[in-house]
Order: structure tokens, then sequence, then C-alpha cells
């Protein structure tokens, strides 16, 4: 089927995403929707939907819960032969879906003592898993949850690079998850983990004000700074997005840097059917379009594309082809397909 | 849990509301949502989402039906305590849900024979209620539902006028439900209610319109005329909201006025998901804040962005909290809260 | 498509059910299944799904509840076009389905006012709707809900009479719901509709006691006081069914007598998905045998068969067709149908 | 109740639409609603529900599904006298509903081996259901189908013309869907079929490029050619719609030709629920005030209204009535309809 | 409403039951029913349905699943003004209903690190709880979980003891819950428990093989151990079920011991929707009958009957009133209530 | 995970199942829950789900629907690696669930013409898919459905047996669906099936009346005829059930046949939520324990227990594991599974 193709891995906690139906609170309804997410499934699942092979590097707990979730991950179109199971806990968090003006609100149960937050692997696990692909995506989450997920991070993304595998990195940073409160410290391993990475996908404020950027290249041009990091590090590619808002319409735009050039998509509106997932969607389109070589504003268009259909699409995991995609970047006002 | 908070009582009908599912006609689906709902239960509900001790003052009917609309009260956060059983008819509405340009379409079926239309309240009934309570909420359509019900109306506002408890009026004047034809008559009860209350929601125009305010004031100047009534009847606060269209988008601005004072709050865009009960929504905004004795402006703002977060959330009742009405004030554009 | 059939025509109430979603009080849910139902029509659905054409005589609110009452009416297969629209209440009723030993629970809310039994109803307009039909259903309901409803009933059976067309009368008797409090009235107006009917269904028990048979015809044997009944006042049929439980399993069995004969169906176990209606499939399947012109035994079974199977199927109206009725008294135990 | 109303019949296939549950994709949910459509029933569907009296011809299989075919057809207010049953295949088609910028998406089953589209009329079959009606509605799409529903349609369209009734048709051409190959053929049955027409809907665009206008009149104004063309072939009326998208927002304008005079209706904003049935809402506007003889302007903006509401219901059949389209075009902007 | 009426006081955990929709597993639907619930909210949700006053004592997250939880309890009729909140756990568990001979099957997530596992309380937070109410229930598994839940259990036990109210005490032991694994430790905390307690609910054999009562009395005959331990506890009634299986039916008894008596309901057939909370079903009936003072056959016939029909019923918690269970007993063959 | 464990192939038509909600027929609902199925992909999630690796040689259509299906195949722990997509059509069935004494309809569309039965196979392909594989599964259908499926069913046995590869064949004759209506055909085309197989599944008097095998083998008893017929096509094992009903409850048997033993389980008593797959959950229960190499008595006894609770799960796919039928065998009455 997809012979030939390259392979992706993805390191990252599956959650188990409870929203409730047809925008009500959680005092108003005891109906809700279950689905298994996370940024790596998410990413794998855009990526499985482009056509590409992939698998998940996860922990899941040994019980009904962590059955029901590997077929889940298989019906989205990811392996899942590098899952293990153990322990009895799944992160879990509650989504009550907002309307126009009214924001989503996300609350999160117990996730420090999830099955993924306390797994370990051996060198060997993550070897066997890195040696099977072509790419690793690794999510900043996972490099302040626990120290348990710091180190194999860390661990899967050096031996990624000692084999010379690519790694995506997604900065994603969030100091409320962080169990450690040294920033020194965090920032030291994210500086590590910049290191083995070749695309990294962020914005670039978190990235400058995370490492200091500013100060460290005595420089205050964004692109510049951007661009001076991206050299130091053989970084090949960082990418994100750029919103802004008009009266009552949403529009969001990408970017793209390389040490040597940038590009960027044009303003495409955003309407929302469900808000979760567009920048996993987002990286989705950025790594497919890097792994088959494409111009840079290739690149950004499709992976606009298909962010901003992610916004259209129930869920938090992308579930659009390549088809899809082309079709909105060929004709984005078409309304029937048939 | 909510000590030394005020508490407020509300007078009023509890109806079913029916809502046929999705969007949906009645001819179209066999499904549908029911909700038990009312003016003086919806600002209620909005009053205890904000924090607040409130309790119904209403009669249910005496079988499974009014049993299952107490517990839809306590749901809510309103106290069951002032609520009689007797008889075996409710109100009840069909809601066929419009979209974009297509209105929401209610249907009554019979009214005038339902438990509360059909209820007789003893002095002693309702003085025990005024006394356990600060705030007393009365909506115009008990006026001119049945005799019954406008008897005990006037003599609740009556007691708690003598009391020395505030009285808010919900003007909510709509002639297709009044029992009675002379409009003299109607105009005498709402002049004598005008005279017990201390707040007053409205249309400026309805107000002045049913009251002939132009003539007796002989004045034209809408805020003017306004504010003399207020004067006269030692009313402390008249609100209400202004809306305005532009090509596809709504907005909302809500208005206080005081007999010396007014202030607008900005307009904000509507997204509307469920069009029902926002008046009542602003009306527990205009409270909660008048009990707090805060500034105009913030009354006002509060009130209306309670109005606006309403037009979002499924049902009549309002349900969101002080939290999410205050994020919406200081960041109108967030899309998750986590 | 039906040519040549003969032609039924039922006056009564279409009332609005509300059923609570599977199996929960209305305390627990939200959801509930709207269906419009009614002796009459479940009687017609029965015919209707059994080949004959049949049309409803009754009103119903000029509203969109009224309009969505028309659409289920020709979605059944019954005529809509005796089907006056008035008023804008309908009669309804909640259920909260029982399961096993917990019995269904019925609420009635307000019937008196509702478009039926405020109906009125023209020599013109019956006759109209009686030429053009060759059998006649009337519920004995009708003749104790309102001064309207029972003229109108005697008045349709007089004129049904008089143009020797067949009149199916259901016995149905139930005080409970009587206007009319005094029973030698009420039994007077039964004993002038029995002498309109040629088809009887109810309990061997309800007629005697009602019509106090047992001092009339000095005689205590059931079967010999319903045939001496039955001759005296030239009623062809009277059918009813008996039941027996045994442990957990519940039986059902048919009768049918002439004033000379009588047939028993076999005791047939009943399962019960739905338990309302279920006495209008019986009906139904008696009044298609009977005009057929089958044997007592095959009017017995076939009309026992279909009650048994109106247990099994959702909501009050017959839906079942003669290929499943017939098979089932072929195979009762087959558990697929391919 | 519809008295001296003229009555409509129209010719097509009822196809079973398959839409998945809340805008997701097949692969998302197993929950799907089941809806019977068609071009020609939508028509009748909204003709039945502005009031008329209406009959669908067509064939559907002759088991479970053709029945609930039927029972649906007849909710929809549409006689099903002229319906037949045979074979056991009926057209399906999915719906993935699309959601702002993400277009639906439809995929089409098997549908050259529907019960319709293999079925066969004779002259009196045909003969008998015009002779019934004052006005026949034809979709371009029984032209192309099959071998079999092009002779129907063909010879449909010719016995109605014979016999003076109006005959409608829909242009509605899908070079993807046709049977035949060669264009020839196919603009001859097209012509062929004008040649029986007093009402033509399609887009200018399409008249003229499958028909070679053109070339034919020698001509490039639109407008002319239209005019030209109906003049040549006697058509009292070629209605169709344009479209425009401003940034985030839809419009909507109707046209209507005469051959002496046209007429447009406003633009008005689109809000979309559902995306399919509305050209379909848009003829039965047309038909109807045809029918009343409505002055130009009150033809186009009617159906336009119509079009514009049906993009607010669920569903692909129209579904509101004339007080609705009445009220919409007299105040565009109410939000509830008490 | 209920005055005069005795008030219960529960102190237990608060659980979030995640049930899959419609017996399937959790692979095979998104769909879910979310429900609040625990032995102590079931036995007062029993309680407040068979008209009494009650309050739960308990600890929930300080997020928006505390709040629903809260507003779910006030739904049952049982107080929340004892309920803290703090932390951002709640226990979970997964129900993959069972039907027929199937099993339910139950997946607890992590429940150690719960708002409530993790709570303290103080002797006055206690006490201040304890004044209130006239009987105090609290679960054995509460002494079993975690420290902080074993300490408040006796605490709580103790209090009500020294302010000589009635302590009802559920056995429920589940070794496969308990933190700690000496076994001794365990035996010591049941003993100073049931010191204090009144009512004991549990299966005789777990309170005899728990407790060693075979070596400890010297005796083999269960009845004579179970009064034997009775009389030296002081403890007033000691109830449970017997269960038996003939075939494909299901049946149950109830049984209650005194010190000198006991009693037996009749063997009840058992049809069961939902499995879970009949115990509490039979606890709240014996509580309220035994509060009431009645005959220790009508405590058994009552209690049993509760937990009869509380299988018949939807979720953990009972729902059904007095008048329901009184029923029953007078006619368990009912099939429809009017 | 499933390493060393011996894996199976399946060949056989995925078909969708539109299977009506809540017990209604197509008449009285729109909703229905889609799911793909298939005798094969049925005895392949049994498989899966007692921990076998398993894969589906299949065509489906090449379309979303096929996408969908596939997406679903793995979801059920079934491999897509040997699916091919063509074609544009899928058989399809409606399933009006039954419920007691009502038998479940199946009404199926046109499946002649699907992407499966218009599929064909090279020599090629058909190897690739055996020899990685240790066992075959073909369906008695596939010998009868079209040209093309029995064209690969037989090439693909011959295949697998000349691999020395066990081949299971499920008898599953039904002459309904034979495209071939000359039974001399047929009989040659199962005699060479059954020369390949070494498990054979079917019922006694299917096989041995279609063979007539009476005649040949001259020889009345059923026992011996069928260990005569082993022994002469050198089949290891001949496996079916026996049923039986008893007033209200059904039960079923298993048997299992070698040439020289045979073995039969205990009649369990039958609980039916869904009646379509149990006869592959049976399938899968004999496949898994014969590869494992059971005594033929815990073959049976663990298929009959996999058929039995696969009754009592929703969908036709196999769905429990292999601990759920081991505890079955264990304790048939546990309610409740913590």
């Amino acid at each position: 089927m997809t012979e030939n193709k390259k392979k992706i891995l993805a390191f990252g906690e599956v959650m188990l995403r409870i929203a409730m139906a047809q925008n009500r609170t959680i005092e108003q309804t005891n109906e809700a929707r279950l689905n298994f997410t996370g940024t790596g499934l998410n990413v794998l699942s855009g990526l499985a939907h482009f056509g590409y092979e992939t698998a998940l590097l996860t922990q899941l707990p040994d019980n009904r819960v962590g059955d029901a979730a590997k077929a889940d991950v298989r019906r989205l179109g990811v392996s899942d032969q590098f899952i293990k199971q153990g322990g009895n806990h799944i992160g879990l968090y509650f989504l009550e879906q907002g309307y126009g003006n009214r924001p989503s609100e996300v609350t999160y149960l117990d996730r420090a003592h999830s099955s993924f937050c306390l797994s370990t692997w051996t060198e060997d696990e993550l070897r066997l898993a890195v040696d099977s692909v072509d790419l690793v995506h690794i999510c900043g989450i996972s490099l302040i949850l626990t120290p348990e997920t710091r180190f194999a991070a860390l661990a899967l993304a050096r031996i990624a690079f000692e084999s010379e595998k690519e790694v995506c990195f997604d900065f994603n940073y969030r100091p409320s998850l962080a169990y450690e409160a040294d920033l020194n410290l965090i920032r030291k391993d994210y500086e590590e983990m910049l290191g083995y990475a070749s695309i990294v996908l962020g914005s670039s404020r978190d990235l400058i004000e995370l490492l200091e950027l500013e100060t460290k290249y005595e420089e205050s041009n964004y692109e510049r700074i951007v661009q001076k990091f991206l050299k130091a590090n053989k970084i090949k590619l960082f990418a994100g997005t750029n919103k802004k808002i008009e009266t009552t319409a949403r529009f969001v735009q990408g970017f793209v840097y390389t040490e040597s050039e940038y590009a960027l998509s044009p303003f495409y509106p955003v309407y929302t059917l469900d808000r979760i997932g567009t920048g996993d969607a987002y990286a989705a389109g950025i790594i497919v379009k890097y792994l088959e070589n494409s111009p840079l504003q290739d690149i950004v268009n499709f992976a606009t594309a298909s962010s901003v259909l992610a916004h259209t699409t129930q869920g938090d995991s992308p579930i659009l082809s390549k088809r899809h995609v082309d079709q909105f970047l060929e004709n984005p006002h078409l309304d029937i397909m048939r």
C-alpha cells in the first residue's frame, strides 16, 4: 500500500478526552463523547491520513481502557506495535466546548500518576523503535511532565540523533504543567533537545523568551534572532502560526523559517467546530511536505490549510486526507464535493 | 459556603420547554430535550452561579413532572423550600431552534390552566418567603397571566416593599399573553408595581408607551423621560439593552440609568447557540453587581457580558460563573481556557 | 394499490406521548421521544399496515404541533383528509417506561382543554366522513371525556348505524377519566352506543359490571351472559384478552364470542419492549380478519399474535405487517428473518 | 383542505441519504441519520409545505426499505398513489457534512441498479398520473441516468405537453452521472425536453454551453441569448441563482427571465446548516408563485427566500411554510417567532 | 415539606461513573453517560426519595467537575452544605454494562489520589455535621481506602456515638481496595467501627470471616453467631440479602436480624437493567423503615422491594419513591401505573 | 506482543450493516448505527480478541466508505495489509433488531455489484497472503455469490492446501444467495472445497443433505455419516451447534466431531441482545482452541461459551477476550466483574 514511503514515530502521552455533548457544560448534561488523544497521536493521525506509515511509542494502562485506547490508535491508522501496557491510570481531561466568543474550557484530572507519566524505557526499547523509522516526533510537554517522561524524551532524541534520523520537536512550552520549578533546569533540557532536532515547531516568542535569545544574540529583530538560532543549532526548519481577528472573523497564517529564508501563507479565515488539535494538524502538514522535499511556500501553505481544516472537524486528531487539503488550496470556497 | 451573602427570591412560573433536537422542526424529528425554565428561575440560576443563595416561589403540579421540576431547580443551585405542589398541569412550550437568519419558533400549549396560573397564596406564605431574603424579583408576565398571578405578584411586591426589601421588576410586557383586555387596568397594575420597585428592567420604548409617559411628562427626549420617571417613582436603576446588525454580524449593548446618570457598555458581537433566556442573564448581571455596590459602568459591562455569553450556552437558564464573565471582559477573544 | 379493499374510519383523540429516554424517569434525563398516539390512530395504524385504507376523524391544534401530528398520521399510512385544526392545545402524557417488574408510569397533563376535547362537529361533517368508509371505530373514552366528545361519538355511531356501516366499539371504560359523575348517565350512553355496534372490544368483567348484566339477565355464568347480551344487542363479535403469569413469564390469550360460538387462542408468551397500545393491535387484528370473513379461530389467533408482537415494538402504534403476524403464527420461535 | 388548489406531479428517483452524525466523517462515527431524498421529492415537499397537493411518480424497492420510503414521502405531505414497488435496490449516498470552509462530501454507492433506474413505465401509467395534475416536474438527471429513465422522462414530458399541462424542467446537468458518452445525443435529448417545457430551472452557463447557444444565436450577451432561447422554445420562465462571497460571508441572489423581462432578488446572506436541496427549495418557490400568477419580482424574491431558508434547515427536503418565507421577506432579522 | 422528619448524614466518596452507551464495550463506542455516584450518595438518594432530609459529608475537587458533582447531589435531593472542595481529582470508574449472562465489568482508574481520598477533617467539622442529623451512614470502604479516609471514618463514628446519634455501618468489605496489607490491623478498625454502630449491613459470611467469629464464639451456626455478635456489640439490626438462581431466573431475598429475632422477605424475581447500587437501595429501605419503627417483617420486605426495583432503574442511585415500593409490595405484577 | 502466536487469514466480503436504533423499524426512526461486518471479519475479530494476529483478504470500494471500512477492520485488531480497494459499491444490509419473540429482520440491498463480488485475484496475490499465515478461513457464501468469488475461494483453498496450511471452511449454505441454479455444480464446488479443508463448521443436516451423504454412504445414522465423511475427506474437525427452547428460555449446545470421537458442551441459556454473528464467535472459539491443541471437550465448551456471550454483545463482530470466556466457563452466574 504505502511502500517506500517514509515512516514516522512519535513519543507522547495518550490521554482520554471527555467532551460534553453539544456544547453543554459538565453540569448541564450526562452525555459525553470519549476520545483518545495527545500531541503525538494527533500528529501521527494526520500523517497516516496523508498516506504515511506511523507508530506511537507510549505506555497505556493494562486494563480495558488501555485496550480500547490501542483499538482507537489503530483505527486512526497508527501502529500499536510499540505500545506497552502497565499501571491502571490514564491522563484525562474534560472538554466543555465553547461557542462563538465563549472559550472552550479544559479541566484536567490527575495526570501525574498516569501509566505514561510513570513509564520507564530501556535504551534497547527506544533503539528498536527508532531503528524502524525515518523521523521521530517529540512534544515539549514530555520534557516537563515527570522525571520519567523527561528522561525518556531526551534519551529518545539522543538515540534518534545518533542514528541520523530526523527529530521533529514541538516546543509546546506550558509552564503550568512543569513538575520542575527551576527555569534554568528546564531551559537546559530544552537546549539539549534543540541540539538533536532538525525541525522545530513553536511560536517565535516562546522560543526567544524561554531561551533568552535576545540577550544571547544581542539582537532584537525576531526574524534575525530565529535565523541565527536555527543556524547555531543546525535546525533545518522552524515553523508556527500567526493569528488575527477582525470583528467577528478569525484568521490564521503559517510561517516557516530556514536559516536563510522564510515563507508565509495567506491569512485564511478560520471556522471553528472543535478548537483542539489544530496545531498538531499544522505539524503533520509541515512534516509531510518536508519529507517530500516540497518548496518552502508549498510547505507552509499545505500546513496552514491542514490546520485551517482541522478547525472544522470534530475531535483532536486530524482526519482529512491530502485530497482534502489540496482541494482546499485550489478552491477554498467549494461547498460540496461530489 | 456562601455566608453573609445576600439572598434573592423570585416569583414566577416554571414552564416545561420542549426543544426539538439539532435545529430540527417538530415535524422532522421525534427527539426532544426537556428543560424546566421561566424568567424567575432563569434569573435565580444566574445569581446562584454567581455565588448567591436563591429561592423560587412558585407552584408546581403535584405529580411526577412537578417532582422532576423541583429536582431541576435544585440542580441549578436554587432552593425549592418555597415551592408548593398542586394541580396536574404545567405551562409548556415547544422550541424549534432557528439557525442563522431562520428565527427560532416558540409554540405555546395551554398555559392558563397550569398549576402556577391557578395558584393562590396567603399573606402569610408570601411574608414568610420575603422575610428570608434581601431582594425579590418579579416578572411582568405574572401581572397579566391570570387574575390569580396578578393578585399574588402585587401582594408580594407590596409585602416586600413594606418589609423594606428591594424589589426588582422585569417589565417584560407582552400584550398577547394578557387575560385582561382593558389597557387602562393593565397600566394601573404596572404603575402600582413600579411604585414598589427599586430596580426595573425593560426597554425604554415599552416603558414609555405603556405608561404614556410622553404625554404625562410633556417631554419627547427618551433619556429625560426615563430619568423623570425614575425620580418620580424612586426607582434606583433602570436597565436594558440595545441591538444592532451589520451584514451578517449582530451586536448588543447594555444601558443603565439612574435618575441622574447613565452608562452604556460597548457593543459586543453576539454568537447565538440558543436564543432564549439571554435577557434573564442580563438581569442576573444587573442584580449581582447592584447588590455588590459596583460602579454603574461595571454594572452594565458585567450584565452585558453575562447576556452575551448566555447566547453561547444551551438552554434558557444562565449557567456560567463570575469567573467566566470576568474573563470575557478581560479577554473577549480567548478561545481555550485551560 | 389497495383497490377494492374496505376502508375504515376512526374517531378519537390524538395525544402527544412524551416518553423519557432509555427507561429513565423524568427526573433522570432531559431526553425524550415524542410520538402522536391515541386509540383511534393506533387501530388505524395497525389496519394500514395490514393493507387497508384508513382515515382519522379528529381535531388537532391549529399550530406547529398540529401540523406535525398530521405529518405523523400520514407517515403511519392513515389519511388526514378528515382532520380539522383549531385551538392551541393537545392532550399529552409522560411515559416513564418500566422494566421487568417495575411498571411503566403514565402522567397526564391537562387533557380537558385539548383541541379534540373542545371540538364540535356538524351532522354534515360526520356524514361526509361516514359515507366514504365501510367501518367506523369508536373508543369508549370519547363517551366520558367531555360533553363535546360524548355528543360527537354518539352522533357518529348513530349516523354510521343509519347508513348501515359497521360500528366497532372499544369499551375501554376508565372511570377515572369521566367528566360525568353519575354512573347511570354513563351507563345509558354506553347502552345507546352498544345498540349501534356490530363489533365490541372489552373485558367481560367491565361489560358485565358497568351494564349490571348479572342482574339484568339473572344469570351468573360469564359466557352465557355475554352471549345473551350479544344476541339482545345484535352484536356480531365480542372480543378481548386474558392474561396469566408464571414466575417470571407472562402470557396472553385472546377470546372471541359470537352469540352462539366462541374461540380461544393459545396462551402466547409476552416479551415487553413497550407496554402501551397492544390492545389496539388486538383490535386491528380482530377488525381485519372480521372484514375478510375469516373463521373465528383464525380471527382470534391473528389478533392475539398481532397483540403479542405489538409488545415487542417501540411506540403505541402497531407497525407490523400481515407478513410478520402470519409468520409468527407459523413459526413463533424464528429468530432472524432474512 | 387544499380545495381548488393546483396539483403537481414530479418524476424522479428517491435516494437514501446516509448523513453521518454531527459533522463527523464516516471513519469517525457509527451514527448516521437516514433520509429519503431526491430532486423530485424535494420540490414536492416544498410545494406541499406551501399548501399544494402533490404526488410523486417513481419506483421504489419492494422490500422494507421501499415501504419506509413511502412512509417518509407521505410524512412530507406528498401522495404515494403513483409509486410502484419492484426490485430490491435503492440509490444511496453518504453525506459527510462540512463546516465553514470544509465542503460537505458526497459519496455515491451503486445507483445504476436501483429500483428506479431499472423501472419501465407504460404510456397508460404515465398518462394516468399526468391526467390528475396541473404541472409536471422533471429533473435533468433522469435524462442521463439510464436508458430506462431517459425514455420515461421524455415520454412523460411529451404526454404532459400533449395534454396541455405545464412542464417544469430542472436542467441539473451533471456529465459525471451520464451513462451515455456521446454529447450530441445528450444535447438532442435536452433539446427535445426543452421543447415540452414551460418553466426551466438552471444556470445560464450550463444552458448556453450544453446547447452551444452562442454559436447557434451568434450572440455573446448572456441575457439576450437566454431570451432568444426562451422565445424560440416558447418557454415562459427561466430561473436560477447567482452567488457571491465576501471574506467570511456568502450571499445568494435569484434571477428570473421571461422572453421579454427579467427580475433579480436582493443578495441575501446565507447561513448553512445543511447544504443540499436548496436548489429544490428555489424551484418550489418559483413554481408556487408562478402558479399563483405573482409578479416577476415577487416570484424571484419568494423563491430566493425559500432557498436561503432551506440552507438553515436540516435535510434535503424543504420543510418550511409560506408563513416562514413571507415573514423572512418582511423581517429578515427576526430572531424569535412567538 | 419534610418537617419533623429525621435527618440523615452519610460520609463517603463521590465517584464519577462513566457508563458506556447501550451495553457496548469501551472499545465499541465513543458515547458514554456520566453520573456521580458512591455508596453514601446512593443511600442518601434513596432516603431523599423516600421523603427524608439528607446531607452528604465529602470532599470534591475544586474545579468544574466538583461543581457539577455538587449540582448532581442537589438534583438527587441531597444537601451539599457539608461538601468541601479541594484538589483536582475525582475517583472514577468505567462501566461496561453486561446483559443476561454477560457480567457488567467495572474498571477503576486512579482512586487513591482523589480529592476525597486525600481529604482531612477536623473534629469541629465532623461535629458540626453530626449535630445537625439523627443518623450517620458510613461505608466500610472508607476504612480501607487511605489512611486519611480511615481516620475520618472512625472519628466520625466515634463522635456520632458520643453524641448518641445512630450509626449505620455498611460492611462492604473489599480486600482488593485496601491500602493496608495487615489483616489484623484492618480487623481492628472494623471492630472499633462496629462498637459504634447500631445498624450493620453486610453478608453473614463476610462478617464472620473477617472477624473470625466462628473461632471467637466457638459456634458454627451462622444465625447464632450473628446474634451473639449483635448482642456483644449492642447492634440493633443486622441486615443483608440472599440470592438464588433457577435456570434463567434470578431471585433475591432480604434478611434482618436483631439479637433475638430475625425476619426473611419472600424471594422476589430480579430483572436487571442496571446492576450497581442495588445494595444501597436495600440499605436505604432498612434505614427508613427502622427510623419509622416498623415491624421487622415490614422492614425487610420494604428494603428487599426497594432493592428489587433498583435493579430495574438506570444508574447507581435509587430514584423511586415510597409510593413505588409500596405499590410493588401490594401488586408485584402491575404493568402500567396511570 | 503476540510473538510466536499463529496467524490467521480470512477471505470474505465486508458488508455494511445499517442497524436501526433501539429495536425500531426502518419506518419508525431515522437513526441508524453503521458497522462493517462479514463472516471472515467476524471470525478474525474474535481471534484478534483472543490474542492472535489476523489479516483479512478482501476488496473494498475505492472511496470514503472503503477507507472507513479499513479503519474499522484495524480497530477490531485485524490487519488491513491484504485489503485492495477498487470499485464504488459495498454490499449492505438493513437490520431491524427484533425483541423477544419478534425476529430480527434483515433486508439486503444490491450485493452482486459490490467491490468484493466483482473482485479478481491473481495466483500471486493469493499466495503472498497465504504464505504469511498458518490457517486460512473461507466461508461457503463465497462459493455461491458470484463467479469471481467462487473462483477466488477455490483457488485460495487450493493454494493453502498445497502450502500445507490449515483450511477452515464454514459451510454456511444459503441457496437463496446462489447465482448458480444448478445444484450439481454447487455440490461439486463444495466437494472440491471440502477436499482442502481440515476444519469444517456447519450443521449436520446441511452437510448431509447438500452432499447427499445418506445415499452416498448408505447410512442413516447422522453421527456415523458425519464421521465417515470426515474420514473420507481427511477432515480433522467438524463443529456446530444445537438449539432448544423451553417456554420462554432458549439454550444452545456445541458439538465437535473428529472421525473417531465427538464431544458436546452443556446446554447454556441464551440471552440475546444482538442476534447476528454468534456463529462466527463459535468458529473463532473452535479455531483458537484447535490451534492450541486443547482437548475436544475444552474446544467445544470454549467455543460454545464464546458463542453464548456473543449473543449478549452489540454488533456482529465478537469483541470479548479469553478472560471473559474463561470466566464465564468458571462462573456462569457472575453479575459484576470488578
